[in-house]
């Protein structure tokens, strides 16, 4: 039983096969978001603060916090971010950046033990981030690329994984700390992506035995309708062992997926995760029928 | 490679691990709808006919045929029934009552090889319709209870599914013209219900090496939202090696979560079928962004 600890001040979420999946928010992320950027570059973190509130509000379990602005102070805006981000919400955090000197920053500022991302495959990258999370005990987010780059094949990407872990463990971290990213790569482009997908998550889990995490939304890139799209694909990876995954939570959609996959995996207990979210409010003056769903309900109205 | 040939004068339907998932149409069932029952029971087929072509129209590449109306002529009425949706709509049948004359009747009646349900474990069912699989030669659904009834443990359901494909074999019917249901508890009333299910759909692919079916609706029986629950358990289910479906073809939120696991699968070549459901309509004079999804449309109109 491998189990994942990431902790705040005041919270504990524990990633692992038998436990709910973990949904940790995308949202405070400048990449793609340009008044966000040019706010958080002028020290303007008014929608930093809006993004947490809302994405804890949703239902996130923990909120990855990214400060990649070019030409910015990243260290010193991904710390201010770090410590804001923890006096408004008390949920964990991951902390996300491209920068080593980033990294230690928001280590350095952070109160708990966090999830680092990220480490990946490349010789440099492990060398300068894993004696990190050795130093600050943290858990660590690993993709599995190298300096040969993505590779299209789940077993060499599994290997990567593989060498990342026993890597790993030469600095005295346990796999438990180790939290996989098998690269999600867009079906459009590549049609096998999910059955690879589950077939390396099932390795991962059977084989390595760590816990895992995606960007979900590059599965469905290019295609139409994509909110569907994930809303098929969340569900199937969890089955096939994913334990959480980096996301917008503000998607019900998507909320939806993911709690029907805990009902499906045995891991809502009397399914009342699902109850609370979903029952039919009494206030209506509706009768309550508890086999009547909200889609009947919402075809009666229109 | 098991492969179930399930056939009409006009189309061949093929249920299969490497073939994109089967939706039977369920509508045609007088079991709860008082006025088709009342309508059948009369002879006014109107409504049989209206839903044959809906549920095609939907999506469906079969349809299930039932006409069990208590103190009606079941055989007569599921005769007339078979034929009269043969002439409607091209695609292949399931021939479908707890009644064993009706069933004959249905296969008397039927042009191609139907999918006839169903048998169970029990002795006396397995011995009266499992000649008349043979005889006709036609695919099977074989319901994994007994004399005992349904039992919780899924352990037990493989093994009266192992007994009904044994059996089987004895009247020199293949286990490629089994489709087992192994059916579907509610998870309101029993938590792993879902696991339990997943579980046994890998035995009874890795190990029977059978195609399946099964009535999904009533994993949600008892709880809110059934539809967004269904829509998470269904790609779950395909994923776990689910090969096809009893089910409403007419809810757009089960099309969407089947033929995105159609895509994760890697089953639907280029993702062709979910473009052509879901893409961009041109005619609308919006411009046309690939990425630019339904729901985020439904929400801009919102």
């Amino acid at each position: 039983m491998t189990e994942t600890v990431i902790t705040s001040e005041k919270q504990k979420v524990v990633l692992g096969f038998d436990r709910r999946f973990v949904m940790i928010g995308e949202r405070i992320n400048p990449t793609g978001r340009k008044l966000l950027a040019e706010e958080m570059a002028r020290g303007d973190y008014t929608r930093v603060v809006a993004d947490a509130l809302a994405q804890v509000e949703a239902g996130a379990q923990m909120l990855d916090v990214n400060a990649g602005i070019p030409l910015a102070d990243e260290p010193k805006i991904l710390a201010d971010c770090i410590k804001l981000v923890q006096d408004t919400v008390p949920v964990p955090l991951s902390i996300d950046s491209s920068i080593v000197e980033a990294l230690e920053a928001g280590l350095a500022a952070y109160k708990g033990k966090p999830l680092l991302n990220s480490v990946t495959g490349e010789e440099e990258r492990l060398e300068r981030v894993l004696p990190l999370v050795k130093k600050y005990n943290c858990a660590v987010v690993a993709i599995s690329n190298d300096e040969t780059g993505i590779s299209e094949d789940p077993n060499v990407r599994f290997e990567v994984a593989k060498k990342i872990v026993h890597r790993a463990a030469d600095f005295g971290i346990p796999h438990e700390d180790i939290v996989v990213d098998p690269l999600v790569m867009p079906v459009g482009a590549l049609n096998d992506a999910g059955r690879q997908l589950m077939h390396l998550l099932r390795r991962l889990q059977g084989e390595l035995k760590v816990n895992t995490t995606c960007g979900a939304s590059n599965f469905s890139f290019g295609l139409p309708n994509r909110r569907g799209l994930n809303s098929a694909f969340l569900p199937m990876m969890i089955g096939a062992g994913m334990t959480s995954a980096i996301m917008n939570p503000l998607h019900l959609e998507d909320i939806q997926a993911i709690l029907g996959a805990d009902v499906v995996m045995g891991h809502d207990p009397n399914c009342m995760s699902w109850i609370r979210k979903f029952r039919e409010p009494q206030a209506e003056g509706e009768a309550s029928g508890g086999r009547r769903d909200r889609g009947e309900r919402r075809r009666a109205r229109g």
